[in-house]
């Protein structure tokens, strides 16, 4: 298993980059991936938070606990 | 990947301002934070709970345990 | 971050004071914080299980269990 | 913080008295505190079931999982 | 706090005697208690799955993880 | 408490054989166990997705994440 | 139990095939494994989110948190 093969080098790429993130509770994240861990903590900068593709609510800088996220993407 | 793009670097960077935590529950706490640990505990002074935007409940320092904590956002 | 700066700080301030703990289940105890460990297990003295604000049994010493619990604040 | 007001000292002051314990299913169990871990799990000896305050069954020695636990507390 | 007293004392004198053990999701598996381990995974031998005390499956041996269960006591 | 009475002793004993996996979401996977891990993460061959006894979907290699899992049993 | 029948390994000879991953909220997301870890956290290329066997979006290459999968199976 070389380096680049691990899921943390996917989201490594994605740095800086627009991504959505999806929640546990249905709710849908869109924003700049500034940061994240290995718990899978992330940090969005310019976030917004969509309902059905609809933006409802902008935050700016968000952190967003890891255990609430099932699944993060290119936008 | 360096010091200052870590997710805990964002909420230090929040550290005495107001902030928005929402919890699993659906639930909402405005505060100034004040202390946060890796687990995502954290504690807020001056706050409140709100339900649909408007104040519920003043409830002075309130400390949060961190995996009922989805999102913090700056208020 | 300095040493008073932490969560758990905020909870040893709160010692043998009376404090609301809300667990995710929607009860509420009230009683005089007499220890705490990380994992947020809180014993109280003198608890109340309170259930919209009213005095629903009185209990004593109680032992509650961290992953149960929402939130710590002061009475 | 001294030895004595951990969270754990307090079930050890309760060890071979009747305690009730309270689970995330909403059910009772009481019984006399025979054993507990760092986890939680405890075993109660004489023990029973408890409905709305009503002996649903009688069970024994009965180990009781620490995640499932709510509350502990003096009978 | 003697050897004796530990939770894990009572599931080991309960070693190759009956148990009933009761999960999260509301079922009964009832067997002579084979092997155990700290996470409290079980393995029951001449297993039965019983629903409302009659017996639903018979199951021989049978695994269980830990994680699901929230009782073991004596049949 | 000697070698073979520990819980994955029995999954070892089940190697290769035909076994039903159930999981908490209630589905129910049958197939040869090839692989186990503590997390009791699994690896099924010649995998079937079961429905109240009728085959619903033939899966070939199945990974099941284990804290998904309630119950392993021979078939 | 040698190198070859531990839970991983089926995982890593799937690497960069077309697998289907199921999630615990019912979810579907067929790709090309990319990469996961011990935490089975797993990122697809060339995802596709699938409802009851159709394409419902297309998603590039996306990091899927492992504690929301239930199986990991081929396509």
């Amino acid at each position: 298993m070389n380096e680049l093969s691990r899921p943390l080098d996917a989201l490594n790429k994605a740095r800086d980059k627009r991504v959505i993130v999806e929640l546990k509770n249905g709710r849908q994240y869109v924003g700049k991936l500034h940061a994240f861990d290995i718990h899978i903590n992330v940090v969005l900068h310019e976030a917004e938070e969509r309902v059905d593709g609809e933006v409802k609510r902008k935050l700016g800088v968000t952190f967003i606990r890891g255990d609430t996220i099932i699944m993060i993407s290119a936008e």
